[in-house]
């Protein structure tokens, strides 16, 4: 397992790229508009990991409307499992509560799923299991 | 550079390894409690770097507060920096506010130091130079 990213909600992308990569001196992969979840995304490299910037472009938006409610910050951490089946069963039996109970699947191919912040101890946990693995 | 560690505050260390160890599958390293920030510390690896799960040793301490004002979650991420001089003198040139001006040492030789969340966009984030680096 490794954390595959940490997911941040920012104001604005690109005052949030000016401390992350311009101060800190993180690299930008790329920027992509995520039309359903209505979430502009920039992708920032750190070792094996990416910081992802999230920027709701509708306040109706669910990151939108976490904005509103909680503010900028830290908003969920990505685990990549070799076996997201494996992984969600040994969860189930331990009677931790998934937001989803079937894995979703993105444009990439990635299969993932949230466990609930309940579940966890306040941390909203997805878990990715990248394509071809 | 790498993200180092990612802390969350929990309530209850036992509780919180219930998911992060038996549920999630992360393997403890070890325990420690740190006096001057009145905190016991599980440490947890993931990849290259750590999940590092803080309980408060007592209301009054950092960590004691936070938890009471803001609740059990994620407190901070921590990036790993070759030259941890270098890095500060960069954020400052950028008027990037640092909680301590010059870096703190700890038990291990680490160096560090935390930007404030004003500069951030609501991160608390802690930059580590290890010892021998």
């Amino acid at each position: 397992m490794k954390i595959n990213h940490l997911a941040v909600v920012v104001e604005n992308l690109d005052s949030a790229m000016g401390f992350w990569c311009d101060a800190l001196g993180l690299e930008l992969q790329h920027t992509e508009v995520n039309n359903e979840e209505q979430v502009k995304i920039g992708f920032l490299t750190i070792g094996e990991s990416r910081i992802e910037l999230l920027e709701p472009t509708t306040p109706d938006s669910g990151i939108g409307k976490y904005l509103a409610k909680r503010g900028a910050g830290m908003h969920h951490l990505c685990v990549e499992v070799e076996d997201i089946d494996r992984a969600m069963q040994h969860l189930r039996e331990r009677h931790i509560e998934l937001i989803n109970e079937v894995p979703k699947t993105n444009h990439e191919g990635t299969r993932y799923c949230f466990i609930h912040p309940r579940s966890t101890g306040g941390v909203l946990v997805e878990l990715y299991q990248l394509a071809g693995k």
